[in-house]
């Protein structure tokens, strides 16, 4: 099989320009006479690779001065541990708000540490909505507020940022960060896997505002300690460099492509064309989310008859469209459109979903 | 320049044909319509990757069915703070015997966790020696015993495994896992980080003996329980999945090569000729290590002339030896010789030494 469009949830599809790049570069790296997964992370080349990285990452999000940026190993799951850890004083309070499965696992990872209060949760909805902020209920002096700004298997959005006062606010942005523009200014804390909308799987990047990381969190290890982390530059033990590397050729290819209003626009009219072929399928296709928190990033859809989905799956393979299989948790289909799958990739699954139909219907 | 010799520490060398074999596979793996760094951890291209993978390690390095093996990201570094947090009860005793660098680094991520007692710490010899195990002073009821097998940056190793009873022996392999037999059966952990001798960085091997899964250990976050992680086939959240991959074809080119029997011939070779150059040097080089303490696996070595040094990496550079600088703690020059090396290396870096003290001596 030639290149597949690959709707796969992350990791997820690449750039295949980068993948060429990365391919011609495997055996010597710009003529330091190795590969850079070879070479040590304290040699100039690495050095020079991930400066850049933080640089254009910095560019391509518009990541201010009083922000520092992690690269950390370990996955968004990690940061979890790690932020109640850094930004909580032992079983304080932290304010959560759960609108699917990321923010369950959010949850769970920060429960040894501090006192979870839920400020929202839709669960027992189906995780079919986002609730407004200015519902959710917040608590007196919570250590921070943690949302999910996209959940990458209910396909339940946040677009706009919340306001949650002082309070700092920590968001999950694994599945659309870099996905269109974004005020960092309202945060105190972004965390997002890569292997999504930034690149490959294997690093994750922490945007943290400094002056929370004089903040003493808990007993921990040093390696477990932001602060310290970014004392080392995000080296304070070898970190995953091949995937940092692969990171900087991605965040490259995005400002070469015209940055995140460039991705805003494709991946609204991505998103669009998806969903409006389930809405006038007349019911052989349909997505559950409310309309207005229907994620642009990550579109789960069922089959009326579910005793098509294995049919569907392999004849959307056969026209060269693979990974639509939803996640275990729904079932169901899914199609994740991060800036890296082209329009045309959608075009042909919004044809193929038509013709589809028309065969099963 | 072409492929030179690479010396790293680590990330390290790769065997040419993995990089060639990834290469090939960098933009459709063996026929998906996508490279495997862009297909989900749960579908059947990485599942039968990973398991592959397993088999092949456990098949290399003869680990024992009582036996589990994660793959983790997080590096070593991290493992250091997990295992406590694993199997120690909060504030136990643990012994630690540092002769090196990363034996401090595993007693600073453990401090948080458990009472350190100091088996044995050579630091004030300037870790030149690796003191017999049966001087240790070990604890009574120590939840486990930790040392470093090779020291990479000091270039000081344990052959022989420790005799310490029926407390579970903790050990860091990172340099010099696979690199020649190892009765697995005598451990309670063997832990690892990949980039030196199992190929790529960003991924770690942690073999536990299983029974000590079932420790309580200390309250934590469920990315950082061990347990957790191996119920789900080390796969809790997205694991680094492309490093997996290289880890696992150089795996299957150790086996095709011999396997540790045959690497321990060749490793045994490539540092008898480097010792050699070294001590017949008639003092242009040294090496400070206790002679029964020396690592195969990194030899650090120093110029009769610090202002030597930098003609010295700039001459093997021309010579295609590149990575020979010694680490920012020692100082001078350092050759790692893991698995992945070719003793033509060695001959190389030894001919162009003894030409370099002709011309310089």
């Amino acid at each position: 099989m030639s290149r597949a469009y690959n709707f796969s949830a992350g990791p997820a599809t690449l750039p295949e320009a980068v993948l060429r790049q990365a391919q011609e570069e495997m055996l010597d790296f710009r003529g330091a006479g190795a590969s850079i997964v070879e070479l040590s992370h304290r040699g100039p080349e690495f050095i020079r690779v991930a400066a850049e990285a933080e640089a254009d990452l910095r560019r391509l999000i518009g990541i201010p001065d009083d922000y520092a940026v992690l690269f950390t190993a370990g996955g968004a799951t990690t940061a979890q541990a790690l932020i109640p850890l850094n930004f909580a004083a032992p079983g304080q309070v932290a304010d959560y708000v759960v609108t699917g499965h990321w923010g369950k696992t959010a949850l769970k990872q920060a429960a040894p540490y501090v006192t979870i209060h839920l400020a929202a949760n839709t669960e027992a909805d189906g995780f079919r909505d986002a609730p407004a902020p200015a519902t959710w209920s917040l608590s007196q002096d919570a250590a921070f507020v943690h949302y999910t700004a996209n959940e990458t298997i209910h396909g339940v959005e946040y677009r706009d940022v919340p306001d949650v006062g002082d309070v700092p606010l920590v968001a999950d942005f694994s599945s659309s960060i870099a996905s269109e523009p974004l005020d960092v200014s309202r945060f105190g804390v972004i965390y997002a896997g890569a292997q999504k909308n930034l690149g490959p799987v294997g690093i994750s990047v922490v945007i943290v505002r400094r002056d929370l990381l004089a903040r003493t969190g808990q007993p921990r290890a040093d390696i477990f300690n932001y602060a310290s982390n970014l004392a080392a530059d995000s080296m304070l033990n070898t970190p995953p460099s091949w995937n940092w590397y692969l990171l900087g050729l991605t965040v490259k290819w995005m400002l070469a492509e015209g940055g995140v209003e460039e991705f805003a626009r494709r991946n609204a009219r991505k998103a669009e064309l998806l969903y409006a072929t389930i809405d006038q399928s007349g019911g052989f296709y349909r997505n559950e989310v409310a309309i207005a928190a229907r994620s642009r990033m990550n579109v789960p859809f069922f089959l009326h008859d579910a005793s098509l989905d294995a049919p569907f799956l392999s004849e959307a393979r056969d026209a060269g469209l693979i990974s639509l299989k939803g996640h275990r948790v729904l079932g169901g289909m899914r199609a994740s459109l991060y800036n890296a799958m082209p329009e045309d990739g959608v075009k042909t699954l919004a044809t193929f979903m038509q013709d589809f139909q028309r065969r099963h219907g």
